[in-house]
């Protein structure tokens, strides 16, 4: 057996999610899992299992989805990508297939993770690119958002801007880089960290949302996030503008 | 009674085109002119009918379309975009409303017209631009198709470029402008004219499609279009990487 390690790339618009839902009595959702392992099934006319690194929620996007599986095979590497490409629907493609060490993981093993949040920040909607941005009309400051984003960069308990119920597992994670920046109408926040909470890059969005139309100080934010109190920080952005980047692992 | 004119935009994916299609005894089709219609029929409260510049195809986008209508109302103009909008589904969405001339006929009276083609030159698959471009492997050279390009501007007869069955109605035309140029791992060819025959710029777009790979030469287009003849020029490339632009008319 042979581990592959493939990056998957995905509109999730129309899907519920990447992770596989099979509710009983019922038809299965459309999950990104469950179309990119049957395309790898098809491909490689053999029954697999994908793991995927990142269980993005229903509406999330992917440039750099990474996801494995064990298998037997003919096909050679280099073409495996287009072999599975070609049971894949329009808004899903794998981008690179490769061998990974046997022992691969690519839930636990990630060195850092990258999310993309864009807010489309104009009173004009974005016909064109609605699926992927969050539509917000009041004028926003990227330059005091980005002041915002420097303090969420460290190793800290980030509770406040998670969404946890109950509170067992460590909330403890390392922001390495966090940015906000103004590309025309767009406001594109950048987050880069050794792994998220549920919903953390939602609610830095929405944090730095706040910074940006004023409701919050940049100054404030160690004061928001040494509260561990989710109250203290801005809403739970909408999924639509979210998009998982990339995924580091060790040797990459 | 007013005269206003409505700048609309849409993605054209999720329509049956442009013109309204109610088929007897059935579901009448969803198309631009029927929900944008319906969307000013109850912002201003009254019956109303829509008049568009340019019968887009099912498939086919619009930055900048034009659509007219009358009525007598106490909403202000400068307001009636938004008021529009809110009753618009995210798809489509009106960028500028004024007054016209009352004689103002979107139809008869363009000075020209722009559209764009957008070919996405790359064995990649385009996954969030999918339904804005035409996936197209084999390198393609941008600058023979921009060459090829220049002989289509001029006073002429463009049968060869035109999906025509009647061949009733004069096929000369006049381009303007016309050219292609490489974006990254697209491939934009930008026409600009007095009008368009049924299918032309599609099929521009595909004989531009043939120069770029070869299979025709720059210094053949003017026999391919002095012969008159459909089946010398390219194929008809699909409605996905096609957009209106925009329309002049006198005053503008």
């Amino acid at each position: 057996m042979t581990r592959y390690r493939l990056t998957v790339q995905y509109d999730g618009t129309e899907f519920h999610g990447w992770q596989k839902q099979e509710p009983p009595g019922r038809e299965p959702l459309r999950t990104v899992q469950a179309v990119v392992e049957e395309g790898c099934r098809r491909a490689l006319r053999q029954p697999l299992t994908l793991t995927g690194a990142s269980r993005t929620d229903a509406g999330v996007h992917a440039v750099g989805q990474v996801a494995s599986f064990d298998a037997e095979t003919t096909v050679p590497v280099e073409r495996m990508a287009r072999a599975v490409n070609k049971w894949l629907p329009g808004d899903v493609a794998v981008t690179d297939a490769r061998v990974a060490p046997a022992d691969f993981d690519p839930i636990s093993s990630p060195i850092s993770k990258a999310y993309r949040y864009t807010i489309h920040n104009s009173a004009r909607r974005n016909v064109f690119e609605r699926n992927y941005v969050t539509p917000f009309a009041w004028p926003l400051n990227a330059e005091v958002m980005n002041e915002a984003a420097k303090h969420l960069v460290g190793t800290m308990d980030f509770t406040s801007v998670a969404n946890i119920n109950h509170g067992k597992e460590s909330a403890v994670r390392t922001i390495f880089a966090c940015g906000a920046k103004r590309e025309g109408e767009k406001i594109v926040i950048d987050v880069e960290g050794s792994g998220f909470l549920y919903h953390m890059v939602r609610i830095i969005a929405g944090t730095l949302m706040f910074a940006g139309c004023g409701k919050i100080k940049p100054e404030e934010m160690p004061g928001i996030l040494a509260a561990k109190d989710r109250t203290k920080a801005g809403p739970t952005m909408i999924a639509a503008g979210l998009c998982l980047m990339w995924i580091r692992y060790e040797g990459d």
